[in-house]
């Protein structure tokens, strides 16, 4: 080989560099500022539209703003950006690329659906570690609104939610990432999820369709990096909701028994103890909001070590109604305080 | 800085390791293995269906072969790729994650539209010179029908084409990369686009939109490495058509009156002289099926350096029921005989 070897096993890598989170702007619908996390997002929105003339408007006004927020928060300008990865939920990621439209940035258009936070910082991480970027932005976000138009019906039919339904956060987070900077959030390696899929065909039950997927990343980061689970003082995922949630405890829970001790997910973090919502929050939005509890309590010293990985599901509507099942994705960052 | 620097501008970056192509698989659909292009393809489909249930399925098949091919050819085993990128023009990349379910593969879902040819090839590249890969697949591909009937109208209508509307070519490429093999094409350095928007409203002139992106993207990559276009033996864009090339040569006329002595773009070549295509061909597959050409011409000595631009209109139907115009990028990769 020519390059150094960075590569643990099958899906995971070192960042022998380990670059920096050295910030993020996040913006927050009023369901997700009136939870639990409220205290920690930067901008509240006053209603789902915001005198813009449609949903998808307010998306990407939430998505610039957040990617606004972080380079105001850290004194940042926009040519010393050298990448910008973004993705959303919306067909043809069009909150992102009418987001980077306005932005004078080279542009990495993904899709990982609910992943996307995980998925960006992850090939942002490696732009950096790998020389090619001193700085990037990683930036996602979800509406509940334009998700549920389009994933399921149309918000004015009224339709009746189930218990294993999840409400689509809505919320935008962007992160700047960097060389390394002494005394901040670093991430020190990464897991890159295979796509799996346990044949679950309902989008109202989405914890059970991607928690296949996180318990798989999840035990290849172990094994890969030969790490328990209590090497972290919190293992993250995105957006299982509580039944997710159960279902990756039972899978893993002859590997690891003590699993449950550190493992939360975002999506039952997020509204609390909101029952409207049913099963939990879900989107790309969730665990991106979270990044900001997660980044503070690092600033902080309350969390030293954070797994966090957040869960895709890679359907459309048209190809469930072909009958297929849902496909699912989970990537694993791990980030340290050194 | 702790890593090399390999940054030669804003959007331009050096690959020092220059990472190889190794080979390339090909699925055609019928009209495009009859055009001038049809000996250098793999596979040729029967017809837009092949017995599939719907066009989605036969998209992915595809998609599949492609993968399928690329790996039998070169004699490499699918655990040996450690990551593939891939996406594709359908609403949520299904193309691309239906066809990672069946590959043990950690998998990273792009969205560029038509650019995702190299943008795929673009971030591989970077994760295989950054040390975190030995190989990488990129690939995509599309489907006339899938996408006549998501962007435009069902074909059933059977509405009018006009002068400058294109043709979505039905073809599936992926691209085997590695570290450098001595006496392959090798990737010697890339320039990421940025989202530019001439307010192009109208779908059935894709070419107009994504001529100014084109353009801007090559003229960065000539200022930041020092080249003059005549330092490549082809300069290639995407799938502008003929209007979409002419409006290039016009942007760059002043700067580079003699590029159009090396300058093709794979829209124009795709059909040949095939009038019913109208303004030429279109859609992520039409440059991953050029690419088959380009490899060829290397190999045999026919060319020794070619600039490969894909390029993509990032807008979806939606979003152009809400007034907006069509925002572009265009990437695009140094490919040379070193």
């Amino acid at each position: 080989m020519n390059n150094p070897n960075k590569r643990l096993g099958t899906q995971t890598v070192l960042l022998p560099s380990t670059p920096s989170i050295l910030g993020i702007g996040t913006v927050a619908g009023k369901k997700e500022t009136e939870g639990p996390l409220g205290i920690y997002f930067d901008v509240a929105m006053a209603d789902s539209l915001e005198n813009n003339a449609s949903w998808e408007l307010e998306e990407r006004n939430m998505l610039e703003t957040a990617v606004n927020t972080v380079l105001k928060k850290t004194n940042t300008l926009e040519r010393d950006i050298h990448y910008i990865l973004m993705g959303d939920l919306l067909n043809q990621i069009i909150s992102a690329s009418y987001t980077a439209r306005d932005l004078a940035i080279p542009f990495i258009g993904l899709y990982g659906a609910c992943s996307t936070m995980a998925l960006s910082i992850s090939v942002a991480s490696m732009l950096i570690d790998g020389g090619f970027a001193e700085k990037a932005v990683a930036a996602t976000c979800s509406h509940f609104c334009t998700a549920e138009r389009q994933y399921r019906y149309p918000l004015e039919m009224g339709v009746q939610r189930m218990a294993s339904s999840q409400w689509t956060a809505t919320g935008a987070g962007a992160v700047l990432l960097s060389e390394h900077v002494e005394g901040t959030p670093s991430i020190t390696c990464l897991t890159t999820g295979r796509v799996t899929d346990y044949q679950i065909e309902d989008v109202n039950n989405m914890g059970a369709a991607m928690a296949p997927a996180a318990a798989n990343t999840l035990k290849t980061h172990l094994l890969e990096t030969g790490r328990m689970p209590n090497y972290y003082d919190l293992i993250l995922t995105g957006d299982l909701g509580k039944y997710g949630r159960e279902i990756v405890l039972r899978l893993l829970c002859d590997e690891y028994p003590h699993l449950c001790d550190n493992y939360k997910d975002c999506g039952c973090e997020l509204f609390g103890n909101d029952k409207s919502v049913k099963a939990g929050a879900s989107g790309c939005g969730c665990s991106a909001l979270y990044m900001a509890k997660v980044l503070s309590d690092m600033k902080s010293g309350v969390l030293k070590r954070v797994l966090f990985m957040s869960t895709g599901a890679l359907h459309n509507p048209t190809i469930l109604f072909q009958k297929e099942s849902i496909p699912c994705i989970a990537h694993a960052v791990a980030i340290e305080m050194l």
